[in-house]
């Protein structure tokens, strides 16, 4: 199973998984929220130490990586129809008018995370460090298209 | 190395990683939150499976026990010195006032947790729905004594 299907499979999974919520507009955005949020702490002492501000510790960035792996397939089912607004929120409108390059991002944001935590694995700190960057830029890509600076209800 | 070692040093690992951060109390807060909110997210199909509210579903299963496991070892160094206000919050002043109980709440949870995650990983479909219920039982216990009804500044 090539990364994309994985990635494909995971959301399927997750999506049988919150299916049964069927949580109202405000818990998805607060529930994307939070899952970005704990995204946000698991890479910043991964990204610090591949741009060499803080030393490497491959632990942390074994068991950063695996999370983050988990959690950035997690929020995708949370952008569904009708959950444009319901409370504060950084989502772009582009997030539903153009879903097609929204999940072509997701996508990649998930591919990106697995090579890191693949190179994890591998132990080569040289290669951990470029997937690192690379995930990095997957970060920023979708954030400059689809994150608000500010919060708009 | 049994649990409760695995889980000291599960969060002696991420102490390193968040140590770096030096978040303010509102961020610890918020970060708190939204792993509970993740946690919850990721238990709530596995209790309802362990209810027979839904269909068992290994896959489900392995995949959000996994993640449970790791998630929560997270929040607690969130709960440090000063972070008792900042942002509305439902922590109990206890949290603070009896540490060791509410430190051995966590590592109970915890234990909890990755007996999910290790029955999940048996295949026994009933040891896992009892695994769950212990799970839900610490859940609860921690609440109960920890947890406020409702938010306080």
């Amino acid at each position: 199973m090539d990364m994309k299907h994985a990635a494909v499979a995971a959301c399927a999974l997750v999506l049988a998984g919150s299916a049964l919520a069927q949580a109202k507009p405000e818990d998805e955005i607060r529930y994307r929220q939070s899952v970005m949020n704990v995204v946000g702490r698991a890479f910043g002492p991964m990204i610090a130490m591949a741009q060499d501000k803080i030393p490497y510790n491959k632990d942390v960035v074994a068991r950063n990586s695996q999370l983050l792996e988990t959690l950035v397939t997690l929020p995708w089912p949370s952008f569904g129809p009708g959950t444009d607004k319901g409370a504060p929120t950084k989502a772009d409108m582009k997030v539903w008018s153009d879903s097609a390059k929204f999940k072509d991002n997701a996508e990649k944001l998930q591919q990106a995370a697995s090579k890191v935590a693949q190179s994890a694995k591998g132990g080569d700190e040289k290669a951990v460090k470029t997937a690192l960057g690379d995930l990095g830029k997957a970060c920023k890509a979708c954030h400059d298209d689809f994150r608000l600076k500010d919060f708009r209800t």
